[in-house]
């Protein structure tokens, strides 16, 4: 139970998120990443507060390989999205910021209109280690900004492991951007991104990129057409556009507007948010006892050993599933 | 801690299956699909008696849609193995089989010549409920063939759900079947299929089926020459055979064989196996926890209703995760 202090706390960063705060905006989604057990309490009860007024934003994964333009192409999507009257979050999710100590986010030169956009926020990726720890939080974090009144959401990652099949589990449309390579050599695609795709932006498409950018999307346009369908309604398209120069970003969103209604429409929206939310709960329940695992002081005296013991060989996986059952009490 | 009358059942399953008695074999096989807690000790003990002789088989994973030949071609290769001198198990996953109450390879029929062969050794698909229940039992099947004697193990799936990406985590190489259909369109490739398959067979490629095998397998070079590259040693090849008239099966053989030579040398064979070791570990652990979880009388009684409320919206996920965890006292 949570003392009245607590309480109070957390009232006042709910009503100032819902009010638009930024400050508080920015405290709430400390609480929420915050890893003491205490805190964690009110982050729960601050989520369930503001429950009601979440999952009304669009919510964008935008992934690329470093270099392809990530930055530069949401700050120009961003300021037109805010121009044209939308609030725009822009999320991480880099599972190396725990690693490098920095984020990709972390310098907001990179997008250095939106840095001081009042219709815009920026927040860095969490630092929690782990993949699914930095998901859950930049999850959390989502619902925050969407409860102070975001209604668009960009989630950015770098694509390291399987940073973008998460995001992808976490948002309603994923982009992927691509560089427009001379030879598909240039830039191999990573494993399954073409396959969680909505859409193929080929980025650069300007001056004397515009060629190679057209040639490389006839190439991703093969490449999509021989994959099975995901949708009923939505074939994902292959699109140029030049982030710099502002090419192509109008007709981008307009085709992801297109996909929310098209989507809507069939049913296959709120399915799609149904499911994702269920099986966060489940990813996060497995999180949670695995936590509780690692935490038992009699499994973290035998777990690295039997983890060698496994790795090298010399036991088998289901004795030391045993031990640590036995250790556990289960 | 195991009774001794228990003792001597694993020390005489154990024996037996070491010196190749196909009868323990099958025995021992039932004893870890098993679901009862004081069965589930006793092939602990058993899995890690064997242990020492585990590990020395090539592991191949096989995978198609319906009606591409699987049994057919598996029927054909496997009894080319052994003629060669080789003993061949074939292993099934597949999901649907605690549905449909029936297994991919119940019809021992499908493979007609295998079925006979006093060198093979056919396994229908455990009928566990999840695919993690039926990858664990089958992976446990493996590694209990092993200690028998076989030197091939094949693991076919259906490719259900998540089945394939599963299967591949269990085996050495990962070959795709494929149709060779005139168009495309013909054949949407299943997500991430394409991207774990260390090598594509266009099956049917005798008599009038040669051409269009061959103009497939050409679109399924160019979409395999687009992904990034896994190994540093291996770039996935695309193959033609006929499983039905034993055409090019000896080659696709000789590659898979290529294929361990040259991972072997780079390491990467061991690298991965060791890799596949600790990912099953915590895969196993994660599974028991969650069983306990599901297991806990105070947890199943309000499961069902957070879940519904966190797929309806009206409960935070966080929230629901707080209360399962308050009611296990983690």
């Amino acid at each position: 139970m949570l003392s009245e202090s607590e309480k109070a706390r957390v009232k006042e960063l709910a009503d100032g998120l819902l009010a638009g705060n930024r400050a508080k905006l920015a405290r709430a989604i400390t609480l929420v990443e915050s890893k003491k057990p205490a805190h964690r309490k009110q982050a729960e009860e601050l989520l369930q507060a503001i429950l009601p007024e979440t999952g009304k934003a669009h919510r964008i994964g935008i992934t690329g390989v470093p270099g392809v333009g990530k930055s530069t192409t949401i700050d120009t999507l961003g300021s037109n999205l805010t121009a044209a009257g939308h609030k725009v979050a822009v999320l991480a999710v880099d599972p190396s910021s725990a690693v490098t100590g920095g984020s990709i986010l972390g310098d907001k030169t990179r997008m250095a209109r939106l840095a001081i956009d009042r219709n815009a926020f920026i927040r860095p990726s969490p630092s929690s280690g782990t993949l699914g720890g930095v998901a859950a939080k930049t999850r959390e974090t989502m619902l925050l900004c969407e409860a102070a009144g975001f209604d668009v959401i960009l989630v950015e990652t770098v694509g390291i492991g399987q940073s973008e099949t998460t995001v992808a589990q976490m948002v309603d449309f994923f982009l992927v951007l691509m560089l427009p390579g001379a030879g598909d050599e240039l830039q191999g695609i990573k494993k399954g991104v073409l396959e969680i795709a909505d859409m193929i932006a080929v980025n650069k498409a300007d001056g004397e990129g515009a060629a190679r950018a057209s040639s490389a999307a006839g190439e991703y346009r093969a490449a999509l057409h021989i994959l099975a369908p995901r949708s009923s309604v939505w074939a994902p398209p292959v699109v140029t556009v030049s982030g710099l120069a502002n090419q192509g970003l109008e007709d981008m969103w307009s085709q992801i507007q297109r996909h929310r209604t098209l989507t809507t429409q069939s049913g296959e929206f709120a399915a799609t948010r149904a499911r994702q939310q269920v099986s966060w709960l489940w990813a996060m329940l497995e999180t949670r006892l695995m936590e509780a695992m690692k935490a038992n002081p009699k499994v973290a005296g035998i777990l690295p050993d039997l983890e060698r013991d496994v790795r090298e060989g010399n036991l088998a996986a289901s004795a030391a599933v045993g031990r640590v059952a036995q250790a556990m009490g289960i």
